[in-house]
């Protein structure tokens, strides 16, 4: 098992990572402060882990609440179905959430645990590969809303985060190409020699190798660290993290959230903004090749979808959060594992990208 | 014009507190930092004032939403509403939202601020007295659930808060009311001096004699602020503040929300605080009777609604947010001008006063 700590200013948190750690019922408690823990999960999930989460609780009061699976769930309204468990089991300030499932169940988990009588403690045992490498490390929870992704949440970290890796042998093939990206994507933005490494083993990772995962999963956890660790709130450097994600969330928008995968959109996104950092001169075409053929390779899309125009693509892109005071920022690559944030573009190269890329 | 500062790890504020402040154009700008401006109003307030806080913020972008009046209106389906309209307007991070009315509009605003995009700007101008002496200071803010109230929440404190003492001549003689029992409560939990000048002022008060008015908001902001430096996120001393709230949340409860104001169930949660405290010989009767005659003069109820029995009280104590590990944590009266937080009484004494004062 490796361990990685995130250290923030407000509070720091272990990361579990291994093999068959979902039945090691030593390693959750110490992180249990009152008796009352609520399991929060999805209809796919709970058949196949949630039995096997209750017992590392032996000894506590154990509720669960079971969610619909996919991303247009992740709203207000079922959000509320967490509240209330949460209330008609008379769970008080001293409870601790479990998020067990994918992103959706964490963010969700999340927020309901940042909300719930103004805060409450939670755990997450993420089960996707994307989730693994992305929710468990900036605290980053919320939920959605008809107009945007993600628009309503809050910063709120976990008190640890157990990542067994066994879950990702149920796993459907898509989700683990989604995650994929992700992992790709701390390459690309912040550490090269990570990028080659997931040259060389993507092949591994496809074929779900152990070891392989977990070297992955640790590098990724440990990238999102670095950067969040400078900047806990999203102010600077942190934007970086949303490398393909402004074209990706229009994506998702645009086709509606769950017909897409998360990492699927980014995927798209991520070409899209390497086509503008070619075109900005700051990467060149064997840049963006490689780029390309690592997605492809982990079987992912790097095409717009048909039906969506670039004048879609700018529409919804002027609600991302990522807009500052109208001006689009976005995150671009300076070279093969710099990525920056700028506003600083002559807009015709974003329309020709979208010309270029969009049918 | 008075100027208070309350002065918390993560965050300084100013609040203010005068007459014609609205009128001033200066005082709120330098406490904006983009160039959006939300407001959040009610049907009642917004005919009175709404024009004239648009015109506070000339060379803004300033969009507005008007809520519907009443504590039954504080749920997540009317807070999505500020979102509906925050996204809709295409306010950004920078954007900071302005909550004109009383506490419901307060809460409700202060809320929408700490999960928009996880959380933006806001400030406070609250039109009530219950408002002014309460939500100024704290950062609470949420909504209800239909199980509990304020049980969905964040802390998340204003830019500043500016209390201007002319829109309480628009508040009905019932909301001047209930908002003297909690300028009352600061005298009971932590200033008996305060209570003592409260004794010999409570005509003028009634009277709504601006100086007295003014005098009585900052002493209550003052008392509350230092308690809330001791601690922000309500883990310790906090608590005092709730002196009355435990018993008076049951009364809301039980009547619907709205139908008892808060201060009305405040003021007999009081009494009901205060009679327990006499039951475990921690004041006199005498004492109790202070705390009656003030809240009379204050026209505030002093006995329970007539059709809510003992058993009512404590299974809807049961799931109040001051239960810790399912024993009920109460805060009672040491002696005039001193509370303290207890679950260390003998439930019969509990159980005397609730068959004393319920019918």
């Amino acid at each position: 098992m490796k361990t990685l700590n995130v250290d923030l200013p407000e509070k720091s948190y272990p990361i579990f990572i291994g093999q068959d750690l979902l039945k090691d019922e030593s390693l959750l408690k110490p992180y249990v402060k009152g008796n009352q823990v609520m399991i929060v999960t999805n209809e796919t999930i709970a058949p196949l882990y949630l039995e096997e989460v209750k017992k590392l609780f032996k000894g506590y009061s154990v509720d669960a609440v079971i969610l619909p699976d996919g991303e247009k769930f992740k709203t207000l309204e079922f959000l509320n179905l967490i509240y209330d468990a949460l209330l008609s089991k008379k769970h008080n300030r001293t409870t601790t959430l479990v998020a067990l499932g994918g992103g959706v169940v964490g963010d969700m988990t999340g927020y309901a645990a940042a909300s719930y009588q103004r805060g409450v403690d939670f755990i997450q045992l993420p089960t996707t590969l994307l989730s693994q490498v992305d929710s468990s490390v900036g605290g980053k929870t919320g939920v959605n809303h008809k107009l945007g992704k993600n628009m309503i949440g809050a910063f709120h970290q976990p008190n640890c985060v157990l990542i067994d890796i066994n879950t990702l042998n149920t796993l459907p093939d898509k989700e683990l190409s989604s995650g994929l990206a992700e992992v790709i994507k701390y390459g690309l933005i912040c550490d090269f020699p990570f990028f080659e490494w997931l040259e060389q083993n993507i092949k591994n990772l496809m074929a779900r190798d152990s070891a392989t995962l977990i070297k992955a999963i640790e590098s990724s956890c440990l990238n999102k660290a670095k950067i969040v660790a400078q900047d806990e709130k999203e102010g600077g450097i942190r934007a970086i993290l949303n490398l393909g994600h402004t074209f990706g969330h229009a994506i998702e928008t645009d086709q509606g959230y769950g017909n897409w995968l998360h990492g699927e959109a980014v995927a798209t996104g991520t070409i899209m903004a390497a086509d503008l950092s070619e075109k900005l001169g700051w990467i060149n075409q064997k840049d963006v090749g490689r780029i390309a053929s690592i997605l492809t390779e982990a079987e992912l899309p790097i095409e717009c979808p048909k039906n969506m125009q670039g004048n879609r693509f700018k529409e919804l892109m002027a609600v991302d959060k990522k807009v500052l005071d109208g001006k689009l920022r976005l995150v671009l690559l300076k070279s093969l594992g710099k990525a920056i944030t700028t506003s600083d573009f002559d807009i015709v190269h974003l329309d020709a990208t979208l010309t270029d890329l969009t049918n």
